[in-house]
């Protein structure tokens, strides 16, 4: 059985087919430039690459050039759509009502739609996403998988802003946690390296990348999460800041005369790593720049660790003790130097770090030493598998 | 030895008149109302209270009744002002400028007037308190002791926010910190209570009153604290927000069509547990109502309750490791409950409390079992005497 994962953004969309018997992709695409001259799509599969380029002007001509890349004679890995049996789509924000991901019906398309002031970015893309691939595969069975969805076991005293109580219970505004795919795909799997249930685990799961969030588990379910009401809050990020006093918004406002939207960019897209070492967003390109003696650049990558060592020890106490801490995601997975500043800041819990095994990369790995207190793991994310599982439970459900 | 200590506020004005000998107030006093009708000097000494009612146009007018007080025949405890050997003022922000107190001269008041556009509420009172007993007391000399000051030794990754470089460089926007005399008080009593030198220690300071904050101390230095750029940041407090997801102040301006100074006003007064409860931004009001099953009480207690436990785990892995943690002012004081619900949240760095200790009031008093890994104090603060002590040497120096 192969399932379709389908994760739709504003102007592009990436796509998995995979085989359900082994867990593997048959096909990894991405397309680019939806609705923007030099629409392109490009395909791999079979250790070859594909590439389509024509116009697409929606993305329902995208999902058209999907399937046709999918069933390509010479370049598909299907003879046709009937191969598809299930598609999993990606949706960013499932607001308070989702705590699972779901079997999508006309009800949910209307929640969905519901969602979107919470979302205004993310949502409308996933969900013009989903009606493309509704138009073109009608009778093809979809899920919708949340990010939000494994943080909605979160209690009351984590997720609720001490903002007067209307702007919860009238706006909804609360924290609700991304990545959530992530954390519960990686915290699944350590638990399955340790050989224990996961009822009797806790865990961090610490997803580093361009966007960057811890949770903290409890027996497999989420009790915190850094991200919060929107993806901007928590950790020092490619572009974003992450948590700051809030009061500095209006400071700035004022001094600089800027509008809402305004602060909003500057947060979200001028500041993080990006904005404090002026050199970029890619935390290759600033340990380059670091090692070459630029001070800003330095100086970012120890408020990102910094970060990150003082957010584990807020949820190792949120736990009341920690049994294993996981790196994933792009940073997570491949900065060997990260992950070691980050643990050496965290001797504390007795933690030590096997420093040949912390070099190692792509592989899930067991980073700490045998008699290291608490356990330390690398395991590379694979939030299209998460998706492609639920779909499988759900739809054969 | 007196030294008269000053912290004026817009219009109240606190002030003691400190014995050096002994370090006990001689008198304490509140003005009230100054610049607004039914203006009140309350003062007591000797067991007695001594109230003046009569119009204070301003803090100069407000000084003079003070001093008037203060050498009263029948309710004063001095015979003339000669026996005020300095004045210590509380200064709210010293910018970057000051890491320790200073004697007031020309430079350093023109130097306090550039740091009003960081604490624009709180530094003007503070400088016409300046100016008032500059010209009633020309020829005694005075000190300014910073609230900031004590967390000057934060390392740069703790204080740098992860915004555009330039907004620290041109407009000073990073963690500032505020409660440093509180914090710096109780950190030197504790390691005399502790009978260690204090360079050896690993201490976190929870200063919980109606406002609140952290400090992680390493060896006599500040090296984090939860208070930022204003004292907005960090806990959630009496009617302050504390950390939220920043984005949330956009997407409340736009969608209650509210000006930066609205949401700025939301945020600080409107918010915390205040906010949260709608009860009260009194502790008591609300551990009442909490008890009374109101529920919305009990969750804005334990919102506060989490966040400085978190917070608290956030620090110990700041210090990579905690040998003290010290509970002062009005709430950490007073409430047993609140320390014990933190405590027990924090079991995991082997704290046990002792339950008849954390029960007494009003002294300094080691809480914590004899054989807990962590040792927990309470010890009221008393910003009062660390002001009139730091005023002391350096008027001596």
């Amino acid at each position: 059985m192969n399932i379709l994962v389908v994760n739709c953004g504003s102007s592009s969309l990436k796509y998995q087919l995979i085989d359900m018997e082994t867990e593997k992709p048959l096909a990894k695409g991405l397309v680019e430039r939806i609705g923007i001259e030099g629409s392109i799509l490009t395909q791999k599969a079979n250790g070859e690459k594909y590439i389509i380029e024509e116009p697409m002007d929606d993305h329902k001509k995208a999902i058209e050039l999907v399937l046709k890349a999918l069933v390509d004679g010479k370049h598909g890995v299907i003879k046709d759509m009937s191969e598809i049996a299930s598609v999993g789509h990606r949706v960013v924000h499932g607001g308070e009502k989702y705590s699972k991901s779901v079997l999508i019906d006309e009800d949910v398309m209307k929640e969905l739609e519901d969602c979107i002031k919470l979302a205004p970015l993310h949502n409308p893309p996933n969900l013009i996403g989903i009606n493309a691939c509704k138009e073109l595969m009608p009778k093809t069975p979809m899920v919708a998988v949340f990010d939000t969805a494994f943080h909605q076991t979160l209690p009351d005293y984590a997720f609720t802003y001490a903002l007067p109580y209307e702007m919860y219970s009238d706006l909804g505004v609360r924290k609700y946690g991304f990545h959530g795919t992530s954390h519960r795909f990686v915290s699944a799997e350590v638990a399955k390296m340790m050989g224990k249930d996961i009822k009797d685990l806790k865990i961090i799961t610490c997803h580093l990348g361009n966007g960057a969030s811890l949770c903290a588990i409890n027996g497999g379910k989420a009790v915190d999460t850094t991200m919060g009401f929107t993806p901007l809050a928590g950790l020092v990020m490619g572009t974003r800041c992450g948590d700051i006093d809030p009061s500095i918004l209006p400071f700035l406002m004022k001094e600089l005369n800027m509008s809402a939207d305004d602060i909003n960019n500057v947060i979200n897209k001028k500041s993080g790593v990006f904005g404090l070492s002026g050199v970029s967003s890619d935390f290759r390109d600033i340990e380059n720049a670091s090692k070459e003696g630029n001070k800003r650049a330095e100086l970012a990558l120890k408020v990102f660790d910094y970060k990150v060592i003082t957010s584990i020890g807020a949820y190792v106490a949120a736990l009341n003790g920690v049994d294993a801490i996981v790196f994933t995601a792009g940073l997570g997975e491949n900065s060997a130097t990260n992950r070691e500043a980050i643990c050496n800041g965290l001797s504390y819990l007795g933690i030590e770090l096997d420093k040949e095994k912390n070099g190692m990369r792509g592989e899930a790995v067991e980073i700490s030493k045998a008699d290291s207190k608490v356990k330390v793991f690398t395991i590379p994310t694979n939030e299209e598998l998460m998706i492609a599982r639920d779909t499988e439970e759900i739809v054969n459900a």
